[in-house]
């Protein structure tokens, strides 16, 4: 069989990774070709409105309403996915692998909720199923754990996988400015959405750690493994307190290999203020991974936006288009082998923050550190603060203990007389 | 042709890196076979005293001393060589590829000075030929560069790589310490060879500073296009004067792209004190890409030792198996197809710190300022210091200014009769 000379390209969406995709494929041609050995060329782009102007200079009879121009098309290849949502991508994307075309995208959503599904697709078709984009946007970390960390088994990866929170907790860091005022100003700068939920209650970073789990791990793990705190909870306070005691808030999606399973969690953080992740400010994103022989290594970079995230895009556009010139699709499939057991959250371990309003009067702290003391936390560091009138706040560091002590201990101290509010719970890493 | 169910590999080498290749490919059989789809054997392993203890776990049978039972060995279908070295390395290594035999390869200085010639082969025998840990160790920079980031303009590329130095100035700056006896310590931690001349003068960091720019750029740049100088003039003064003035004092490879060819050197170089590369320390390397779509990226990790290198030796050995068992190898080829030029060193523009003696007298810091401005160079601040007796201390930093214009006005200020010694010249980035 003849090789191809253009390898041509159905686009799912024209938002804006949709409008990087296309710019980077139409601006960047010739490069592109040089490196992969043929052109790629978009053939078709679904959109809602083909009459809209999306200021970008192109082809009015490339676009389409209509999702058969593009799966029924023997002439395209690869359909790229920059649809977002899981109804009804998730039926474009199984049509497309059914009737052999390759899929790149960019939907976390839909690779965290249905991996198992489309990896079985494609690998019954023969396809390519490429997803770089999905998590931290430009940070190339998909590809370095399926190929560069291959050698290793992976012992943890964890970071700032969620652009929006970081944008936030930063600001509240460096300016003391409250969750509220922050998010609407991450929303007029469009750094947050209307609905900002996905991001601020941790379901975003969420999906993106269960899907680097599976890939570390050699193990599907979903959505609901995972268990999710988000920052609506982090106060002023909270912030000044742990500067105090040396340590930064972030936002962490968490995933460690143990004896007794995978532990992976999503929650704001305490890290030591000398520690890389808290010099990733702003929307920036870091992963960090510990492989058994790499040792520690981190992967920086923009977690989302325009040309960040079709950066990921293309570039899996590519590999898709040089397996195909050499009739290897599915040369790097899904490596979900394993089935290791995901540990229940109490039996995690960690260190905790507790901020504890009580009223100020003696033997308040000898109490509560008693209650800790029965169940088997042990206090790392304390600080007494007066708050107003008869109101005091204690704020405990532990050592590292398990969660379900801790949240046995709280039930007792929440009883205690001169307990007021458990204010907040926080866990610390690093 | 039945697919192969083992990949047999010819190990050179059985140094730090070679037991550390061979642990992983013995002790994580199971995992490797798992993700690459077939079993991969290290058949014969070449050596110098086949009698000698290495501390590993192998066959006697497998060690041998004469070469040729790996090259002409046609059950051999991997060569990974980490001899070092040029010659005999060169030659063992253009025969395993003109056998059809796909390379992976530690060595940055073959790579770096005959790296045409090698992928050259490898193209024309239809084979792999690898080097991800030719540059960083254990850090996924070269397949990150070209196929991650392939579908970016890279626009500079720089970084910490060098791991010796960077222990050396990170205890430097940290300790104060002196140079020679830092340079000792190291020397007794295994950190630094016997001769370090190829760390401490910048040559180790120009052969992978080379390579990098080669593959950002898409052009051949060799070791003789790097401008090159090392440490080994950064005294103690200048580590607390560049603290002084808010910067820390790295050795970096740096590699920029700009309308009037590729700029590429290797020197000390002042960054900001909350630049992320401050907080890269010991022997760890990090290396910063900048690329026209994805913006600022970074890798982190240990860029040598025995299992960081051989985690990405490895890596490279599992893909050059899977393109094996696809019949593809060579997917992944050489990029240099650009031939852009190389700008001479005069042409480059950074900022500088200069340190000069100068006679304690009026009027000194006018006359000095006054050539800088006839060449066109602006100052940026100013520090001045008695020394001792006569003697007074100047340290300038100067706006961006061109190379060869600092140069020419340092000519005439070493001229003037109230200079007695233009102590340091060093680059600031960042």
């Amino acid at each position: 069989m003849p090789h191809k000379q253009v390898v041509k390209i159905g686009l799912l969406g024209l938002g804006t990774v949709g409008r990087g995709v296309y710019r980077i494929l139409t601006e960047n041609v010739e490069n592109i070709q040089r490196k992969v050995g043929l052109k790629i060329e978009v053939q078709k782009v679904l959109v809602r409105d083909t009459s809209k102007d999306r200021g970008i200079d192109i082809d009015p009879s490339v676009l389409t309403t209509n999702i058969g121009d593009i799966t029924n098309n023997p002439e395209i290849d690869i359909v790229v996915e920059v649809l977002g949502g899981i109804s009804p991508t998730m039926d474009y994307v199984l049509q497309s692998l059914n009737r052999g075309k390759s899929v790149v995208t960019a939907n976390k959503d839909m690779i965290a909720m249905h991996g198992k599904e489309l990896f079985a697709a494609a690998e019954a078709n023969n396809c390519d199923l490429f997803f770089e984009a999905s998590v931290a946007g430009g940070i190339p970390i998909i590809r370095t754990l399926k190929q560069s960390l291959a050698s290793n088994n992976i012992e943890q990866v964890f970071g700032i996988i969620n652009g929006t929170t970081n944008y936030m907790l930063t600001k509240m860091t460096k300016e003391g400015s409250d969750f509220n005022d922050v998010l609407k100003e991450a929303q007029a700068k469009g750094y947050a959405e209307a609905d900002p939920t996905a991001d601020v209650e941790g379901y975003d970073a969420a999906r993106k750690i269960a899907i680097l789990s599976s890939i570390s791990f050699n193990t599907r793990v979903t959505l609901d493994d995972v268990y999710v705190e988000g920052i609506t909870k982090i106060s002023t306070e909270d912030i000044a307190y742990a500067n105090e005691l040396g340590y930064i808030i972030k936002l962490l999606g968490i995933s460690k290999m143990t004896d007794e399973g995978i532990e992976v969690r999503v929650h704001p953080t305490l890290i030591p203020s000398d520690h890389p992740l808290t010099s990733v400010n702003d929307a920036f994103n870091a992963v960090f991974v510990r492989g058994d022989a790499v040792g520690d290594t981190m992967f920086y970079g923009q977690g989302a936006g325009e040309l960040p995230t079709a950066s990921a895009v293309v570039a899996d556009i590519m590999d898709a288009a040089r397996d195909m010139l050499r009739d290897v699709p599915g040369i790097i499939g899904c490596t979900c082998y394993n089935n290791k057991p995901i540990k229940p959250m109490g039996k995690t371990k960690s260190r905790y923050y507790i901020r504890i309003l009580v009223h100020d009067k003696p033997g308040v702290l000898s109490s509560i550190a008693l209650v800790f003391g029965n169940k088997g936390v042990s206090l790392a560091s304390v600080i007494q603060k007066d708050v107003e009138g008869s109101t005091a706040e204690l704020v405990l560091i532990t050592h590292g203990t398990k969660e379900e002590n801790v949240q046995d201990a709280l039930i007792d101290i929440k009883q205690l007389s001169c307990v007021k509010e458990i204010a907040n719970v926080l866990r610390v890493e690093g």
